[in-house]
């Protein structure tokens, strides 16, 4: 009685400060993955908005400079919000090829910038979103932290989905907090494209008894304008993230090896019979957990700095 | 101003992997019981689900095996949830039939089986759950453990029924939390069938001063589907589970006898009015106590790796 | 590595009102039991003092007799304290033949009567003093409630001894305890001649995973003194307590069957390596508990109205 | 300042085994005393249930009798529960009548029956329980011991009240508790109806510099059903307990005499301004103790065999 | 083997201020009273040293007086140490008449007076000392309080004695106390002849299930000194105490009736053998005390103000 | 200010079920290391007591087999407890060596085995205990589960050490308490061969920023007494665990690879000045945590069935 979906990796870099060309690119990937039968396509974290890799924006401590404001109001022009055209577009694209898009947005509410992930069903909604809980290093410049109320593990044709973004897959509470909500296909948007990712996304896989599908950016220094300052650093064709795309079953077989050498997309067809199975030695937040010893407490609430009350 | 109920005492076996033919088997049984005015019909432990005695799951020490997972993953499969459909149709069973129904059940939450009892009333509704809270030696691989929420001791036509399963009865503490929330008519769904059963029972009524009744799977290798492995190691009529149903008074005399012979059903008139009377000289959690030297701490809480809080 | 040592299990009624007599009686038979190779002889309850049974001391609800008064001051006479001469004599014996004694007593303190178990020790020394927690009936208008001070469980040549007297033995709370110190040979000296005490033996021995050892006396109405008023409700040979000693090991299998037709002395060897074998998948106070749900706690205190701070 | 309140003292006895007779009388004696202008009716121990004196519930030690287990159901059967609709009807006749009723009462829980006293408010209210703490000679195998948690002293209309049941009034550290609550009208309802009774109480009220009203039950033969076997031993109007209610001031002075002879109501006026004369010199938890010599421990704690923590 | 010993009760007054002319008196008495059998005789309080009823000692509230100092002084000249002659004395009267001496005396360390009692054997010893722990009303401004270091219980020949001086028999701790420590022989020397004086002691007797000898002074006006202030306050033969020694057995039977007419000596029989049957239905350290509920903590120091550490 | 300590890593198997034999073996490896420098020798999972791979302890569902009983009873034999003599023999070894010793062993407590490992110190002496907390399959019918008593990290000469035991470091609860505890060099005893072990270790040290050390046995059927029934289903050389010892620093580096070919000794430099410099961008339980969404309750209690107060 289980079915075999199956889900299209983007490796692939944004157009970085056009995201009207990013989203031209999306749309490319999503209707070839439609085309080839995918039940679900992945970009990588912050594939809408960007990644500017190898970017100070200015700080050192103690100062700013004007440059680097200048810099990140560009950044902040090319973010986009969960009910701004740009996301309608993207449902409507999940629509019309009827398929799921996971994508990893920069994201905006108020004056703040969030690294984000947003699912899109083929129904064309925005089912949930996901905000990166913790920016590393400095990346905490130009994000903010995401709070408990967006943490979604949903349905869909795929399984039960959720998301953690880059380094939240070193956050062991947040791990166990989505294997907690039944998590079954666990996607890892990046950038980060080490030779330790792999061993990492086994790991989870492992301890999660999930299928886990990573998605990571592929992005040569030409992705940036060229009129951007950094151009002039770089030959063209310089790969400032190498990719590394990968897929783990829940025994930790790797379904999907990386490949560190082009953009492109990957397939993977998901045995999802193979969880039961798998947990039947290790259900992580069943019958191999301790509650009377470890007990995680998660505060789900919308942290909000004023809260008015009527 | 006591009445005299009837329980019927049902010694069968499951069909094994087949849990539509289960629930037919209870279903069957069920309208008998009825028809015979029995207050409530009391099946065996895993009963629902089944106890596929003698296999062992491909677990040995530091190993399991493809073939173990495979058949953990079918057993997996005819297990079922206290909201599923197999769940309603037992429901309404007991609601077409007037009658209640208490039976073992192997039960799924996640990716966990427990070894539970499901209560249904004669209104057609799942009154009350037990998960069992220590399976015995290798039911540790298939099953979890049940913790101290689901320790119900309800209202019934037959008096306040309270459940515990199989070794479950070798937990003096986890009986004298049921004596504390005063069952009368103590139901003990089982697969042992030692010639040491009875006495047990007879000792738990003398100490509880409760009725106790059991009920014990007849099982027989048949019982397995045709291609399963094991078929081929015993003849078709060979016994793996050999009954031994009995119930006893709470003055410790033995109301049905065990009958390792032959599956059926058997019933039991309870005069509650003796309950008091038995009481007289002992009451376990009353005048027969000494709370100011033993007092027995009970946690009920749900017990939950992580605990979400909005 | 485990030895096999031998219990003598003594079924035998006091010389009632005769304490001399009595402890000359308990002299005769350990002589016999170290002849034969004992370790331990083991007597019934209240076997120093004497059970008068069938008395009514007067009692009857709102009222107390002169004739009750003093048929009590007579059984307070035959009463012995641990330190006094009967002790000491009791000690001799021990030590004389070379054997432990473990034996009921009707133990005095202040003008308080306890139904106690003395243990001595083939060093001449009483080692241990165990009070009944909880008198049944009747015996609680002359027996006062022992506290938690006195539940001792000992090394001895047969192993770790402990004891529960009589209905006692229907305490959970209590026998949870003397598991939780490491009972090996559990003793139940009692005057329960019920056909149901062979079960509750069994029970035990299965639950605790230790062997049983029970001895009740055999008592005939001759046992009183010839100028007892209850002399003339019977012929000589009339019996009171009918005995039914007996012992089981720790898989619930019966070593010493009743017999429920004569005085005299039993002997039951006890192979101690089926301990670890039985505790294999039974552990109650180990791996077949569950303290994160079920917690005894136990108070040691030596209970006194008056505490002299000093 | 202080007012001169008025309470009703009853001598009768309950209807043996016939609840609702007894309430009925008991309804009769308070609208009397509201009628008269008392404030508070005292009714004696064991009134609502009966204290069914000379019975011996088929006891001698080792002993019960299926006669005896009767007799104890049928007098179960009449037992109250401070929820129950007997309870009702009593807060029902205090608000009725405008008058605080404090009567004994034999109590039930689970299975252990509790010589206890309710206290009903002329709000309709059961404003408190005391259950008796020591049960005296055969009452130790119908009653359990209270804890405690019920050692009430409350405000009344009559000043502070507590109370101590029949031979209760000999346990001295149980009254130091009710003067330390600050008992102001001692209320002792009894069946002892001794010639020592009125000095015991005189002592109590010297002692506690408190006022002492005691009723004690006057019951004849015939307040046993006429089919009770005890109906045969008696003419039907012999005296069982024979009455002696009385009442003393804090200075030793009888206020009301004992009379033998005949079931009845009587009146006591309280002058409570001779409390604070009384204590001039003597007041025992105040100037006339010796904390740094005598110091009282008192554990108010339920005492409950199990603790369900959630 | 219970013996039947004698109690002398004295029932005089002192000489006041006169101590040597006391003790003649009490050598006179303790002389007739060995000639007539008695094991032990029995002084009220205060005996030697006296109890100068009436006085004020010149103190009213925030003055005292000239006059007053001097009566003090000349009452202080009157008193005796433990190791003084008079002490000496008295312990030789014992001696040579083989009896034992239990007398109230006046007594003074330093600087304060006590008021306390003194056990004589016949062996010519000073065996114990008891000092009043709360003196009475204006007693307050003559006598210090003792402390926890003297509350003897002794054996003697007339069983196990201690002692409450006059209103520490309202001291329900203390006389808890003597009863923890297993007195069979309660001795109440005293000056409080009022009719409620029999009731106390019947009580005591009751609550402590011991025998209760009660010596009061029979004092008049002449006992002063001629010259004394008070003498022209009264006739020579104006009774200013006026007696009432008595006797209760431990069922509360009166043995001694009071006798307020004369001056005397009077003779009481002990039947020890009565104890335990009495203790039979209450034993109020033993079976019937709730050590859970209630416990009393006794501090036996010797208080001293300043502790010198070696 | 760094220093930089040598572990050695031990990849070698129990001589089974012959405990002497085995601290012969442990003794050889450590002088070995002690020669070469080491500051601490780690040995793998069940090094004492042994891991009897491929057993089933004759457990299939429903049954105990008498041989199963014999083999665990065998197995139990060769267990050590805490303080019993082979524990000292180690601690003498570490201290003879000067050196650390961390050891799995199989501990037994009462009649319970437990999965431990042992710290000793280079001073002989047992420093701390870690029982591991779940047991995987089969194992559980052999291991009772650990509690949150013993999770230890102490210091040592190469840092701050705790462990987590085989299937443990799927456990991200407790590996974030032991974060939490400081573990500076994370020592992994197991049996775990497969290929997935490596990456799981390197997944560890990158989460935790730590040295993460993992010892595994090199098993082969020869290890198993030679009339043992496992001996005849291989050939002596069949080797049951393959090894895979490894090391892992800080930033996922793989220090040591894994030889799956022999049994051996390996050794470890481990340069501590690398962890504050991996923790600048994640520190698991510092900046790179989120407290106010994730808290981790964690229960280190002590629990045990029977708690004695005193």
């Amino acid at each position: 009685s289980f079915s075999m979906p199956k889900i299209a990796v983007v490796q692939a870099g944004s157009r970085l400060y056009d995201t009207p060309a990013t989203l031209s690119l999306l749309e490319n990937y999503t209707q070839d993955a439609a085309k080839n039968g995918a039940d679900l396509v992945l970009f990588p974290e912050a594939f809408v908005g960007g990644y500017p890799k190898g970017l100070d924006f200015g700080v050192v401590l103690g100062l700013r400079s004007d440059e680097g404001r200048s810099e990140y109001a560009r950044y902040f022009n090319g973010a986009i919000t969960a009910e701004g055209e740009e996301s309608k577009r993207m449902a409507k694209i999940a629509q019309e090829n009827n398929i799921w898009i996971v994508t990893g947005v920069v994201e905006k509410e108020g004056s703040t910038l969030y690294c984000s992930v947003f699912f899109y069903s083929s129904l064309g909604k925005l089912e949930a979103v996901h905000r990166k809980l913790l920016p590393t290093a400095l990346e905490r410049v130009v994000w903010g932290q995401g709070d408990g109320s967006t943490m979604p593990v949903i349905d869909s044709p795929v399984g039960k989905i959720g998301t953690a973004i880059c380094w939240e897959n070193y956050m062991p509470l947040y791990r166990v907090t989505l294997y907690s909500k039944g998590v079954e296909v666990y996607l890892a948007p990046t950038v980060d494209s080490r030779d330790e990712w792999l061993p990492t996304m086994q790991t989870i896989a492992l301890e999660g008894r999930c299928f886990v599908v990573s998605s990571c950016q592929f992005l040569r220094a030409r992705d940036f304008p060229d009129d951007h300052a950094l151009r002039s650093k770089h030959t063209d064709d310089e790969v400032l993230i190498r990719g590394g795309s990968c897929a783990v079953n829940p025994l930790g077989k790797v379904l999907l090896t990386p490949d560190f050498t082009k953009e492109g997309m990957f397939y993977v067809d998901l045995d999802l019979s193979i969880i039961p199975k798998a947990r039947f030695d290790l259900d992580p937040v069943g019958h191999y957990s301790r509650p009377d010893v470890f007990q995680l407490r998660v505060n789900e609430d919308k942290k909000s700095t004023v809260v008015f009350e009527k």
